[in-house]
């Protein structure tokens, strides 16, 4: 599967056939990337099914400035499924690099470090990305069209899946990294989306359970 | 967008285009089932990068039935997919029956509550189907390949968010339901799953994240 196809060509039922095959990408971070596509588009649908709608007026301008955002965040997030698969692969082709000599190690030792750290992008963006489409859930809910609350609520949990699995993914390289600072600032980071995310989240899915009288 | 090529031809940006817009098809519950097969898929992939790899021999029996229950469960969400599309379709035809006479309304009004009770059914399947998926993502992590942890554990985030998905999918349905006693057990059997979801999903992040060092 060409790279450059990741999102714009590939049918559905292809990237999960990719997924699935025995291959390591896509894997777990561009899956994070793609789900985090799909909760803003469902915020984009929240602002299309609220603006021109008789009685919403009100928030139209501002629907209107959300679903721009969201529609921003999706193509963002859209490109980094292709970036994941790329930066993984590039850890990869730095293990299979010769390690016959001290100097061959050496070298080898630090293009992986350096294809490491570069892994970690393309995840920490999908988490901190998918944190601002969850923000974006958040006013989908609390100020689209009432028929639309569940949608606005599966965004919110598929932006804060995206943005956990995006978590793991940095996690996952950090572990091997030696940077002992950048490796510090990172987790904090992380732990700081994390927190944001859980709270943002159960915030929304509080509120529309009462909508929905299930609480 | 033609129904049945929700999944088999339509491209990820033709599916994300269709989410984006100002429809209500497809919506939250078809995204969600859509968020399950991504799930499953990973724990395929979890499975095909297990069996066949040196050192992992003894789990190679259990990851191979693991990954054709799992690739049963990604055939049946995607045919969810369109299924939710269908039957949200036909809430919108019963409303649009004629009201003129009350012999109009009693049949309208019974139509509605049908199609309401028919349209429950794909989000429940989604739901259910997405607990079995997050059920194997617990083996997927325990069992697997060490190197595809982090894969299991989006699974586990992305089927939890799909069954939870679902729920709301299933609540807003039931919110305009008459019949008191299949509305009180549907809530019922909707706590139970989200219960069990949320408890299976904590237990392997844990697992997980001790795993990556990151509590």
């Amino acid at each position: 599967m060409a790279q450059e196809d990741q999102k714009d060509e590939v049918t559905l039922s292809q990237f999960l056939d990719a997924v699935a095959s025995g291959t390591a990408t896509p894997g777990g971070g561009s899956v994070s990337a793609l789900v985090g596509t799909l909760a803003a588009a469902l915020v984009e649908m929240v602002a299309n099914l609220t603006v021109g709608k008789k009685g919403l007026e009100a928030q139209e301008a501002e629907m209107k400035r959300m679903g721009e955002e969201a529609h921003s965040y999706r193509e963002a997030l859209g490109t980094t499924i292709a970036q994941d698969i790329n930066a993984y692969q590039g850890v990869m082709k730095a293990f299979l690099l010769p390690k016959a000599t001290e100097e061959d190690k050496r070298n080898r030792k630090e293009e992986i470090q350096k294809a490491l750290k570069k892994a970690a992008d393309p995840p920490l963006f999908t988490a901190a990305t998918s944190l601002k489409v969850l923000k974006l859930c958040q006013k989908a809910a609390e100020k689209g069209n009432p028929n639309t609350v569940t949608d606005a609520a599966v965004g919110a949990l598929l932006a804060q899946a995206a943005l956990q699995g995006g978590v793991f993914n940095v996690l996952v390289n950090l572990s091997a990294l030696e940077e002992e600072n950048t490796v510090k600032k990172m987790r904090q980071e992380l732990k700081r989306l994390e927190a944001e995310g859980i709270k943002t989240r159960d915030k929304i899915l509080t509120q529309v359970k009462g909508r929905l009288k299930a609480e």
